[in-house]
């Protein structure tokens, strides 16, 4: 156990006496519990806590976790001491006082993921590049499953997952959800053998969130942000969840947010597939989103996805970033470039179909070119989502992207290859000469990237555009190294020869000598040129 | 001389009386004139006039046009009688009163262009498909070189020309303005050679716009939209015109309305290029577009248009459509696809490279390339505006999309040949199955128009995708015609074979006999396939 769960134990303990300054890490939880019993619906129980630390003060909702307890959580977003009030109309509950230490953050703990640009960037300025998955039911299927899903998760590179908390109507297999976010008052079977389920929308089933906490815990100790899906479009009549008012739409989310809004890992997508959710309208998406975004004290990343193609208002201030499903934009990494210059903030193609064996076409990439997809969109600057799709009908088999449980592609080993690449580059790529050079991206000054993508070439060319992004161009004169990568066969192979540059000729630079770099005939061939001292 | 000319030229009789109805058609001009001497700046005066009709209620700036002469024009909006009065506080023009008909339109008058969803609509309901050109100083240069862009512009498909108001710095030909929008007070030789440009800002020179009415109109007779373009980054110093300030500038603008307001193919294009404006920052930008708009009562089309690749916040209301200044999105009809799906406006690439042999990489496209480009484009969904840069150095040639003359190239007549077999079409293309399907695109039910592009086949396996964009999708039995259009050659040969389509088979649907059409070996073709009731 680690130690900042050690203490968040210990103050679990904590009722309404008050210690002597607890500790927890920047960034990691604090939690305040109350017992309080009430005649009421207890989730109607107005509580909150503002915590100060010097100018800095943050009012975070509390909440009802069953057995008669309440709790408040809070995220300290800045070192040193804190200092707390709680509000209620509850007496015992009212005006409690403390105060906690924030101590500087240790190990994988590096902050909150926040926008910076058209990139990422953690709380302590590291940068953060989402190498992401799906799997819809990670926190919604059997138990055994949800821990074979964290468990595959933890041997890949991925460091961002999409999943839903309304239960989704999945055709396989035939497992359900556990439990749902609100309370299944009853759950009959009508003469035409469909299944009726009732709710009391008013009240959140405890032990769903409680897993889901557990979940979300797990992600954050594999370093793996929880891209959370707030809504989807795969009730399908079966619930009815997605048919409540926005009213009772807006009471989930305060929930979610004073439960799970102290998790530095956690995202808001506001929807998948927002469009097909036949309930609402764009309107009722900027409504639900606004709400959302007033609701959240630490502005948690947040976004909304639709169907293929289907473009929200991501201009809109509360969108942090897009989040998009089109595999339009990662034909190219022109493509990608043009998404970046039109939103000037962080794009995630968060589907563009998924390595698979089904039938559906979004569900049958070859992983070839699912990495293929991939790497054209982050080498012209924005990210792109992983999913994989393999199904034996059969043997009733997971579907990863789905499902959860265990990884049967090919692409996952290649994008954690990529992001290895990519994180050792000074910056994250953009196209260096853009709409010009579609092969070329920059890193900064001497730190090229050429995607011979899917070109079988003998030899290429040395040569590098006049343009570098925002960067220093290339000097007559300069010399460089190359790298062969093979992104299929995941190897680096430096060239033995360094190349050295000619004045401009016509936008680009050449070798003085007039040289090629001689290439293995393949395809997914990456070029890493980089300046030598 | 046309019957609204005559018209015109009868109600610049009218001095302070007024006569019983004068009749003018519908989006043409209207215009009241009025002889008063001041003493101060008469640029100063207030004029304005609202005009009435039923519950509509246009109040249109009045503008002084030298020679003590003040004029108010107006563009009725709608047929029927319209009734006004003047508003000044030089007595002699306050509170006059008068009356005129609006008559229908007649030949080419069908109203001001509006947007409409992604695409184009003249008032009367009918198509507008934007194929524009580009002319910068058509309104700048000597007028027997203005009269030769004239001459040029009659003889091609185009129906839209971009042109600039502030003088332009350039290269070639030795040409300079004849006349300049402001008052040019003094100029002058400094010892190191450079002209130095005295003005006064306060005063427009009315021999200058007196010019631009007249090509305005002549355009208006050929049917040939006038994008404005009111500010550009070529000044370089030379006349200061573009270091104003947003107030002076804004005077400039409100001047503009007020003289050109009252033609209905006016377009206002707020900058050529305007991240490379020197003086003006994005927030400049937005001030001077609110500005145009609230004092334009037309709301004639209006948008912005940036450096390559540098999109501006086009979701603005403000901007009735997207101009850029961009390749990628031409890339391919997909990549035009996703810019409108993002925008949900028009889109025109108001510069993706010109046709030409000059040195500089934007202005040295084959005339392939350029028709390919368009192309791209348009079966995406979006505009393409061409523009020709030849040159012969030692000859001092003009080059039409700078300095206006005559056309040299191929492309515009290919782009012409386009404009007819799209216009044919009964709704404008989009791609018939986004992101899925690159060459399929949709002009309605049973109306399709394939482009092979830069593939050379021999045989193309009659097929169409399930999706048909949102029209209805193509069933099973329905018989299809196939033309094969060379879009090089400009031919259109008809297929002597009709196809029936299949079942959807993996979201296609083919030929029930498995049939290809046979192709010429040739790159740039076209398929229209229709189907046969």
């Amino acid at each position: 156990m680690r130690l900042h769960n050690l203490l968040i134990a210990a103050l679990l303990l904590i009722t309404t006496s008050v210690w002597a300054q607890p500790s927890v890490e920047c960034w990691d939880r604090f939690e305040l519990a109350f017992t309080h019993a009430t005649t009421g619906n207890p989730f109607d129980v107005e509580l909150s806590a503002t915590f100060t630390n010097g100018e800095r003060s943050i009012t975070v909702r509390g909440f009802y976790d069953g057995n008669d307890t309440y709790r408040i959580r809070f995220m300290p977003t800045a070192e040193g001491e804190w200092s707390y009030t709680t509000h209620s109309r509850v007496r015992a509950m009212n005006r409690q006082r403390g105060k906690l230490i924030a101590t500087a953050p240790t190990g994988n703990n590096h902050g909150m993921v926040s926008a910076r640009g058209t990139g990422f960037v953690y709380a302590d300025g590291r940068r953060y590049m989402p190498f992401g998955t799906t799997n819809y039911a990670l926190a919604l299927f059997r138990p055994q499953t949800q821990e074979k899903t964290i468990e595959s998760l933890s041997k890949t590179g991925f460091n961002k997952t999409r999943f839903c908390i309304l239960p989704k109507d999945f055709p396989c297999p035939e497992e359900e959800p556990m439990s749902y976010p609100f309370l299944l008052k009853s759950r009959t079977k009508g003469a035409d053998g469909k299944e009726h389920f009732e709710w009391d929308i008013t009240r959140f089933d405890t032990d769903f969130f409680q897993n889901l906490d557990h979940r979300i815990e797990q992600l954050m100790a594999l370093g793996i942000e929880a891209d959370l899906i707030l809504f989807h479009p795969y009730d399908r009549g079966m619930w009815g969840l997605d048919a409540l008012s926005n009213e009772e739409h807006i009471r989930y989310l305060e929930y979610l947010i004073a439960r799970v809004g102290a998790y530095r890992n956690v995202w808001w997508s506001l929807a998948n597939e927002w469009d097909l959710v036949k309930t609402k309208t764009r309107e009722d998406w900027k409504v639900l989103t606004r709400a959302m975004v007033a609701a959240d004290p630490y502005r948690h990343l947040c976004s909304i996805h639709g169907g293929t193609a289907v473009y929200f208002d991501y201009w809109m201030d509360e969108f942090t970033h897009v989040s998009i499903q089109d595999e339009g934009p990662v034909f190219s990494s022109t493509a990608s470039a043009t998404l970046r210059q039109i939103y000037r903030k962080p794009i995630i193609c968060d589907e563009i179909g998924y390595e698979g064996n089904i039938r559906e076409r979004w569900a049958r990439l070859s992983p070839q070119q699912m990495t293929y997809f991939v790497t054209n969109g982050l080498l012209g600057g924005i990210y792109v989502t992983h999913g994989e799709c393999y199904r034996n009908p059969a043997e009733k088999e997971f579907v990863y992207w789905s499902d959860g449980g265990e990884l049967k592609g090919e692409s996952w080993r290649r994008i954690a290859f990529l992001r290895q690449i990519l994180e050792e580059a000074p910056n994250a790529p953009m196209m260096a000469d853009i709409s010009r050079d579609e092969f070329t991206s920059t890193c900064g000054e001497g730190y090229y990237l050429v995607n011979l993508g899917k070109q079988i070439l003998s030899s290429w060319r040395f040569n590098l555009p006049r343009s570098n992004g925002p960067y220093s161009r290339p000097k007559a004169g300069t010399k460089y190294k190359v790298e062969i990568i093979n992104l299929w066969e995941m190897t680096i192979t430096e060239y033995p020869e360094l190349f050295e540059a000619t004045e401009v000729i016509d936008y680009r630079v050449y070798d003085k000598q007039h040289r090629d770099v001689r290439l293995p005939d393949m395809p997914y061939l990456l070029l890493r040129i980089t300046k030598v001292e």
